[in-house]
């Protein structure tokens, strides 16, 4: 899907301008979370909504997978900020014919591995299934959490993984294989890399839900600048073309000052995986440039109006 | 539908059971909304959902009202526990030739009427229009937010206003008439009268937003009571069987000691709509008795299994 015309991003800018802005200090629509009340006691406030058919496909994954991935997706939102997830109410519309033992068993699997409340949430019917989030995260302490608008030409970009897995998992449940790394009905939120990126003071952070161009490009568009790669870490069994846009992948996208690269890799390598340098920002238009060529910028995108 | 054997109630049930309890002092599933948080300084979150064709018939209301509805049954939530909202996040899940902008536009008036803010979201793609809501309220001061469980037998029962008015506005317009009162339309959160419920000291509070006996009957459940009641306020040009099970009201139920009548009546009344008494609680099994005969509980329950 090319960004350049309508589409999903296009429709939240219009749905942003006829809203009322934030007061001084909080953050709102357009980031992987909100970033709300006093500074001292800062809450983080996203949502995220998984449809059969359209993020999860049913005949290739289970119910409880399908469960398990409405929160996952919700919790890297907060770890794309740095925030620790605390609290989520869950709202679940379908034929009441399904399953909701099973789906629930996914959705209480992943609220326990990643320590998520969960305190409320909305039961009704509906032709397809649909399971819709809402976290709450705390955003206090130093740093502040990490929005994706702070990168400056000069600073690395970093990936905490290679990237594609999730696709190229799809690929395989599709060709009747089975895809043993469970990145695309399992998918894993990368909150102790947030937590441990924010630490270490890096600049601006999203997650690659919806591709690497599409989502770099995002970071770059907030900041106004470009980027050069040097590579692209690609999953094992995945394409080139899966982890450039692929999507669904929720791995962190980082960048910090080149200075701060020991503390990066340190730290966030200490926390969980071993962050992988990719490239670096540069002055200039939002243009993503690997080894000479312009990448378009492919990858999931809603086709909204 | 009859709340006795499975359906969304036992099926809620089901959920609680698999997951943690609440810290003492915090408040999770079951209630209009969870109270998170130390008790200076208590949260307030509640989701709903409005389902095309389940909660809203989009032959017979525009999609501005559909967005409306959205916002009012969560501040409705919120209304019911003495609270205020703050924020909200707003998950639309639709076809791609959604009009958002008319859409959106409903949602931003009943945003601007309650003063909530809008704080970001999610945009999909799906077969039917789904709007999905989770807010955020304020429950912090004195008295303490209110549940629906601390009625006691002698506690008179309260609701904020006549029933029925959404269940005839619907027959109205399916018979090509036109419903000026808006109750099934545009319904209101009596956000103003549950603030001052809670100040005047009420004991246990619900919105009526699945019917009369279904909810009255839920507040009942959770003391272990039941009801008399004098009689059944009803909505201009509704019946009797939609005032009692009609749902979508959002008008509040509340219990108070009969020594707290003045203080509700004025401080509720003060605050927006005279509060009508409708009867009594008293001890005994949970059943609600209008004129020496037990209502069935009849409303609106999501068939779940």
């Amino acid at each position: 899907v090319d960004v350049s015309g309508g589409g999903e991003f296009a429709a939240i800018e219009r749905i942003r301008r006829r809203l009322p802005p934030p007061p001084p200090g909080e953050l709102w629509i357009g980031d992987d979370a909100a970033i709300l009340g006093p500074v001292g006691s800062r809450v983080l406030f996203a949502a995220d909504a998984v449809v059969e058919g359209v993020h999860a496909d049913l005949s290739l994954v289970t119910l409880a997978d399908f469960g398990w991935k409405a929160v996952a997706v919700n919790v890297s939102d907060i770890a794309a900020m740095g925030g620790r997830p605390t609290a989520a109410v869950i709202t679940i519309a379908g034929p009441p014919a399904t399953d909701l033992d099973t789906l629930y068993g996914g959705i209480a699997e992943a609220a326990a591995a990643w320590e998520v409340a969960i305190v409320g949430g909305d039961l009704t019917t509906a032709r397809e299934l649909l399971v819709s989030v809402a976290i709450l995260g705390d955003g206090s302490g130093d740093p502040p959490p990490v929005t994706r608008s702070g990168a400056s030409a000069g600073d690395d970009i970093w990936v905490t993984g290679p990237l594609g897995a999730s696709s190229a998992g799809l690929r395989r449940l599709r060709a009747g294989q089975p895809d043993d790394a469970r990145a695309y009905g399992r998918p894993m939120a990368r909150l102790a890399e947030g937590r441990a990126a924010r630490e270490a003071g890096v600049t601006a952070m999203i997650d690659a839900s919806d591709g690497l161009t599409i989502d770099l490009g995002r970071l770059l568009d907030a900041a106004g600048i470009g980027a050069a790669l040097d590579e692209v870490p690609i999953a094992p069994g995945a394409t080139a073309e899966e982890a450039l846009g692929g999507g669904e992948d929720y791995e962190l996208i980082f960048t910090a000052p080149p200075a701060a690269a020991g503390a990066v890799s340190e730290g966030v390598g200490r926390a969980g995986r071993l962050p992988i340098r990719i490239g670096r920002c540069v002055s200039g238009p939002a243009a993503i440039v690997l080894a000479g060529r312009e990448l378009p910028r492919r990858g999931w995108e809603h086709p909204w109006g």
